[in-house]
């Protein structure tokens, strides 16, 4: 039987990332397939590849903001670009993420920092991004920040960062169905695809 | 009035470009769009860059011939994989590819050198590659290997890629409408979109 749920894993310092956190909610509802969503801290594997994607790469970085902006035009996304980057405590919004995902309210967490990033230029992971998200979604900031800096929290954090590395990701967004691996917003319909049929094809 | 040409920059050492070498006399003939194909050296922009895509980050490697494989057979490609990599001579292969644009078999001659790379994995810009492509095509080797190792080809492929770099071009394949990026074969029908709308849609 085919399978019915693709992985989501991400970082929250990954721009790219953005498409992807905006369009799941409706994906998940057009297509039948239910999206888990697994925030990983990507930069240690980055670190570990002594990968830097960006930001020591000026043309590179110039043309992340353009695709960025032409494809969320696209998609029909507010954007105000460039947002702040690279976001320097994007661990604590992944901490938060993962307090989230326990929690039941994980996605709503990871929309709304998004979008403060992405639309009021607040840095992911700092103030007052962490704490007006939080507000956003009905969450007390003081409660979860406690929750996301418990032992247990980085502890499933790490767990979460060792399990994608295992399965060989190396960037955010990574799609995953079985192990079959897919990287980046733009492969998110190659996803689906394998999911559906077990190989990738047009539409 | 919309611009009706794209400008198609690849280098040959380049993995992902086999899908666009394949498959862009189809896109010119179902879209009317022509592309202009402009061969340059990369690996000049990418050691100023201090950048390796690729060949020192193994899971990267690894998910980028499982991609490869997954569209080529999207497209119904021949893929006989890994191939050869990285092309340690892909500038032979620019070099002939910048003769081959001037005398009109350039689009011919990089079609049958990523054929024999990727389907009988025979190293591009080495032999027997590069003779055999030439071959293929009804090239003769030795009269092309000359022009190829002159200073006025060198020269052309030199001014090409500082022209890549002036566009800020920083990758392979890279499609541009204008003066606007497209990089990467996901991004071919952004491209088409963009040339024909001046904006991304889908589809």
């Amino acid at each position: 039987m085919a399978p019915s749920q693709i992985d989501f894993w991400f970082t929250m310092g990954s721009t790219h990332s953005y498409l992807s956190v905006s369009r799941l909610s409706d994906v998940e509802r057009s297509t039948g397939i239910s999206f888990h969503w697994r925030p990983f801290h990507l930069l240690i594997i980055l670190q570990e590849m002594k990968h830097v994607p960006f930001a020591d790469k000026p043309a590179k970085l110039t043309y992340m903001w353009r695709d960025i902006e032409r494809r969320a035009a696209m998609y029909g996304f507010p954007a105000n670009l460039p947002a702040p980057y690279p976001a320097k405590q994007s661990i604590v919004a992944n901490l938060i993420a993962t307090v989230g995902m326990r929690e039941g309210w994980g996605p709503e967490f990871v929309r709304a920092a998004y979008r403060r990033w992405f639309t009021l230029k607040q840095e992911t992971g700092a103030e007052p991004n962490v704490s007006g998200s939080l507000r956003d979604i009905g969450q007390d900031p003081e409660r979860v920040l406690t929750l996301a800096e418990a032992e247990t929290t980085k502890a499933a954090l790490e767990a979460e960062t060792s399990a994608a590395r295992d399965l060989g990701i190396f960037g955010s967004p990574t799609f995953v169905v079985d192990r079959e691996l897919f990287w980046g917003d733009d492969r998110l319909n190659d996803a689906i695809s394998w999911c559906r049929s077990g190989r990738v094809q047009y539409g």
